[in-house]
């Protein structure tokens, strides 16, 4: 095991009506707040009224951002860091998924910045005073609810980045399952394939001896495949949708990290695809994950692959090995398939030549080589991206 | 799932040498400092010199208070709040196991609070300002380095009470496998069964649908069994001591009994076991445990100790329930007694004769009745004591 620091201060206010504690939580965090929003799925579910009805309870001054992206971009970013400066805003609350959320996080960063807020996507700048956030869940999947990361689009470079601070960790998240239970099956496949990703990449490491993350990590695992199936014959089963929530955001909290080196080669990839064609990252991760797995499979990987098969999808462990860690992958690819999310790349409209993946590979690499689990080199990510097509 | 609220800011900082970072962790957290330790042990492993050679580099100002007890005391209690008051101290900082980081929080509720500190543990007492506690861990066993809890005894009236307040999380933790590696065995064993202690308290739990706590309970139970043998051959295996105490952390931060309703019967008879004989708390936890599940094994509660016996302990589901379910049971038993755990109360030198056993039993339900998987009235309580000694 690898030391680590982590400390987790979101509070967590988690369960059916706990939007009751949105004022309370106000009054402790901000009263100038950015209410930030995406489409406006917010309004149909009645959360929208809720909170604007909150703020005028508790006297709190508030400007609106709405028109959020599923992958957030950059010029979005900017107009919210005006409003924040331009309002003096103390709170930025994001009400959406891991695209809001990202967003506001990627705010935050920027108010106080003097510079350009993408500095910090590309290795630059040096976060002071960032805002505080806080967020209101409505889609289980990326986590971003309790950790200090977010990734942000730029449109004009095509790059989709990362950024990861403590300090963006919000203040309190409000987690209540029933806000996603108008969600179409679609999206909850594609969340629960977002949290199955997260905890892959964590899974498959070469830290040794990291015996108490493994099983945790598997428990996440676990739960998404009892509950999967289950959300998307009843996509309003309450106690199903609130085992995916915790599990989106323990998945991503650190716990599973902690102590550990992650692999994340195939989000620095899906990244990549979903800049170039806008796709659903849950679903990218899907299509691309058992992928990633077959090229990194080897006798040298093989064991991390058995305690998968055997221990996630109960896989009887045999004599043949190999065949025993394969079956673990087809489980997976299985698994995503029962939930009627597509298999390859192509059935999601995403066509490239090989010029186009070539490209790709380079510009995934451009901040670095990926695959702490096994490295890839431009060769292995264009068989990933081809095989995945 | 029920609802629920959570956070857990503190600071960890895990891992060899980390006592490194002290430094700076003081310089955010406090300059006048009170140091709580027990016997000495942290002079034995040179865990002392470090911490005053920080302080002198960091220009700390501070106090003593050593001699914590194994099970603490409130006298001690009482003497730090004086400790506080007098050299107004702004960061207690507890050195030691449990006991230790109990004491400090029992410490912090009493210093701005004007009357008895002992009215926190009978329910009155209204928390404000706490001082700020920080620990460094040499014993992993009861979480304390993580979550709001303590447990105080009372010599007086002979009573040993848990409270738990949000407010007294400490700010920062330094955990060091490295200064566990000194123990003797049968600490590392009782620290181990306390971990378990933990976990089994809130698995067996009446609320339903907690599928992924159950999962995540297990994965540290099952830490527990893997590394519990290779400490007690290898005392010294760095990364088997990492992972007992990062589960040591995890048991108790509050993610396994998140949304759940855990039991603690066993604590309360455990705690008032070890305040009429000073035995060592994880010592009585793992004796009593079993005759606790013994006890409330049933038709009705069958299917948790299924669980229990095929996922933490692999014991083949069969069609004879009660059998599967009584073999689990048999198996923590076995553990313990693999770990040189004492397997009865006599053993540890606990002598009670009925009208003792019926006055504990009074006593243990002194605050209300206890058990919330399975309540227990008196004789039931008397019934696993008796079946313990």
């Amino acid at each position: 095991m690898l030391s680590f620091e982590l400390s987790m201060p979101t509070k967590i206010i988690f369960g059916k009506g706990s939007i009751a504690k949105l004022g309370e939580m106000l009054l402790k965090n901000g009263n100038r707040v950015l209410l930030v929003y995406g489409s406006g799925s917010i309004k149909k579910i009645g959360l929208y009224n809720q909170i604007i009805k909150t703020f005028n309870e508790y006297n709190i001054i508030y400007k609106e951002l709405s028109g959020i992206k599923p992958n957030p971009i950059l010029s979005t970013v900017k107009k919210g860091i005006e409003l924040c400066r331009e309002h003096n805003i103390n709170l930025i609350l994001g009400a959406g998924g891991g695209s809001v959320i990202d967003s506001i996080k990627a705010i935050s960063a920027g108010v106080n910045y003097k510079g350009d807020v993408w500095d910090f996507f590309i290795g630059k700048g040096n976060l002071v005073n960032p805002l505080p956030v806080a967020s209101i869940l409505t889609l289980s999947a990326t986590g971003s609810e309790a950790n200090g990361g977010c990734v942000i689009s730029n449109e004009d470079t095509k790059e989709k980045l990362p950024f990861v601070h403590p300090l963006l960790k919000p203040c309190f998240s409000i987690l209540d399952p029933d806000y996603t239970s108008h969600l179409p099956a679609n999206q909850t496949a594609a969340g629960i394939a977002d949290i199955m990703s997260h905890c892959i990449e964590q899974y498959f490491s070469n830290v040794e001896e990291t015996y108490i993350q493994d099983r945790l990590t598997e428990a996440i695992l676990k739960t998404c495949i009892h509950y999967g199936p289950i959300l998307i014959n009843n996509p309003t089963d309450y106690h199903a949708r609130a085992n995916i929530m915790w599990a989106s955001t323990l998945a991503l909290i650190g716990i599973l990290g902690a102590g550990k080196e992650g692999d994340w080669s195939t989000h620095y990839i899906e990244h990549k695809v979903s800049a170039v064609s806008d796709l659903t990252h849950g679903t990218g991760l899907a299509i691309l994950t058992p992928h990633w797995m077959n090229e990194v499979l080897s006798e040298t990987t093989l064991d991390k692959f058995i305690n998968f098969a055997v221990n996630v999808f109960n896989v009887s462990p045999g004599e043949d090995k190999m065949f025993v860690a394969k079956q673990g992958i087809q489980k997976l690819t299985d698994f995503f398939k029962s939930l009627h999310i597509p298999s390859t790349l192509s059935e999601t409209g995403f066509y490239a030549d090989n010029n186009l993946l070539n490209k790709m590979a380079n510009d995934i690499q451009k901040y670095g080589p990926i695959g702490k689990f096994k490295k890839l080199d431009n060769e292995a990510i264009v068989r990933i991206l081809k095989s995945a097509c």
